[in-house]
């Protein structure tokens, strides 16, 4: 029992009520834990990871994974019909869409223990009627507390009355369920609790909401998204993924460890303690680039990709300690030159194009051309000007 | 179109937007003039028949009329749970209380040129992502404008989110019949704007709102009532619907007149000026009287009712002015005896109780035998205590 808590509770930032999963756990039977996904986004990346590995571990000590789709929802469309970018989806694209899906998250989760189920089975046999019945069950006032209601209400900015049907849509989803456990990240924490107060007003035993992390970004602060360009797809070729986990800052690996790696707690405690007796935080980040470009490729790729990544920096070249600078690009990114001048790497652009025009410019490793590429936000890289002058440049759209 | 413009304005609060009204009569093709009814309220009384003489009025001058009877909210019954004088109507219910309405409502709508329709023949077709689709088509603000909704938010008392589904529920019915007027109580005018919005937004030329005031019960004031108990039923017997008539004060009589009564406002204004110079207004009311009790009776019971409220009377024996006196008797109602000392007519209730034992107490001019019978508020009585002592005596629940 102890064990089972201490896996759950790995990286979660809250359990609402953690004294009700302990009696859940104390039934000895395998608990139904359910998450939800959009069915619009199927391209993931190593921040949805993070759900995935939770729901991992729930099926590794003996739990029922159900990975909903809200395809209901996404049939619907945008139904303001305001927004262009949100057409309905046909019962085929989202079925095509849950294919990609199932494909990615098969590299994390056990095929065998998890229950792929789509809302639109139980919503779309629902009449409006029934819809209006569900309503029923929870308040203006207290929906006007979810923290983006509350600020567009007191924005003045108008909140369309379907917006309100939506979380009692994903609350019904637990209620049709009868889920035990459901996950999801922080944003989600006010939508996982309307579906343990809906279960309530059903009759059920209210499931327990387990949240977590968001995860950052490449660069750290803003969480990993693909609309900032600071994420590692999980489908991405070997040597892209073992590159970008090697730009991330010797911080961010640690939290990379505990929401990204399977290693036991025990593990990531033995590696923090050895790179605080000495050991290069390079060495370990190593580490865990191999096991998660293991775990989405192979074993012999990931070693191919690391050996490839050293190579590419010419081993021993580069010091074991290289400076972190930080250079804001802006939305909509800056030229190389600039770069390398805001990070101190050359006294000016144009030193910045006579370098480059020397061959004398690497980024991670492979010379440029270029001194006008423009460099989006959101990613990091170890920037070499000459032999000396080198520094990891993250670079932040804002 | 003077005239019907003059005939659509009488008695009416608020025409939206006048001038699309205007519009829609130049078209020269009847208009769709829908109104909408509760299934759960079938016995109406004289306060419903200002809509329906309304609507009785846009017959006359050639347009159709909707009888809508509002059903599907009804089979749902309280979805909350909370109400258990709210049970969910079944389909033979509502068909039962339908006919009691049309018996009634015919006796004053013309039945060949009324279509009743039941919402629940369109929207028992519509699914929970119809439901969601029209709710996108209104905002929470826009909703907590309503007046009830506004107070309730303000001070704390829930509103539960079906609530906010129910007026956009009555607006699509405005879609589905293509309204072009839509008539109701003033208390109406937030639902029947949101018919107009949701026509917008799906396409159509936005109905006419006109709203109707709500008729002043028997001892004017509050408005007419079940639960204040000072309506005449339209069913009631000829003799009651008679004496309750005679029971208004003068005043209130030109506002039936306006509300009430068939006769044009010429008419209306000649019997004015008759009383200013000098006619008795108890003639008057005589008049109005048995017009009323004709249309739900017929002239003949109409004569005899005049004939015995006069005899009741001991015609002469009342004098043309009566005092009028309020009596409040609170929600319980009170001891005719504690009555007659509240209005002035006895010096105690020991001599109240003292009259009644010598015969001596008529109400509407039949004898009474017991001063401790209860009197209920919102009721009116022409009260005698021997020969001298008389007066119109309105009761007040509060």
């Amino acid at each position: 029992m102890q064990d089972q808590l201490d896996i759950i509770r790995r990286g979660a930032i809250e359990i609402l009520v953690e004294q009700e999963l302990i009696e859940k756990l104390q039934l000895k039977r395998p608990l139904r834990i359910k998450a939800g996904f959009d069915p619009t986004a199927p391209d993931l990346h190593l921040g949805h990871t993070v759900l995935l590995n939770k729901m991992r571990q729930f099926q590794d000590i003996g739990h029922e994974v159900i990975f909903l789709i809200g395809d209901f929802t996404g049939m619907i469309g945008d139904p303001t019909g305001k927004n262009a970018t949100r057409p309905p989806l046909t019962t085929e694209e989202v079925q095509a869409n849950a294919r990609t899906y199932t494909e990615q998250v098969f590299k994390i989760l056990d095929p065998v223990a998890t229950k792929v189920v789509f809302n639109s089975q139980w919503m779309s046999e629902l009449d409006a009627a029934d819809l209006v019945k569900i309503a029923a069950k929870h308040t203006v006032a207290r929906m006007l507390e979810r923290d983006d209601f509350d600020k567009r209400y007191t924005a003045g900015q108008p909140i369309a009355i379907h917006e309100f049907l939506y979380p009692l849509i994903q609350g019904y989803d637990s209620v049709a369920l009868e889920s035990d456990v459901e996950l999801g990240g922080t944003d989600q924490k006010f939508n996982l609790l309307v579906g343990r107060q809906l279960q309530q007003a059903y009759g059920q035993a209210p499931q327990i909401v387990l949240t977590m992390p968001l995860l950052e970004g490449l660069s750290g602060g803003d969480k990993m998204s693909k609309s900032l360009n600071n994420y590692i797809g999980i489908a991405e070729p070997a040597n892209d993924m073992f590159g970008k986990l090697m730009s991330i800052s010797d911080e961010l690996m640690w939290r990379y460890f505990e929401l990204v790696s399977f290693r036991s707690l025990s593990d990531i405690e033995d590696l923090r303690e050895q790179t605080r007796a000495g050991r290069n935080p390079k060495e370990v980040k190593i580490e865990l680039a191999l096991e998660i470009v293991s775990r989405f490729h192979d074993t012999a790729s990931a070693d191919r990709a690391c050996h490839a990544f050293n190579q590419r920096f010419a081993q021993g070249q580069l010091p074991d300690e290289i400076a972190e600078v930080t250079v804001v690009v802006g939305t909509q990114g800056l030229p190389l030159a600039n770069v390398l001048k805001a990070a101190g790497l050359t006294a000016s652009t144009s030193e910045s194009h006579r370098m480059v025009g020397q061959g004398a410019v690497r980024i991670d490793g492979a010379k440029v051309e270029n001194g006008r590429q423009l460099l989006d936000g959101g990613q990091a890289f170890v920037i070499q000007v000459g032999k000396r002058r080198i520094a990891r440049v993250l670079l932040s759209a804002s």
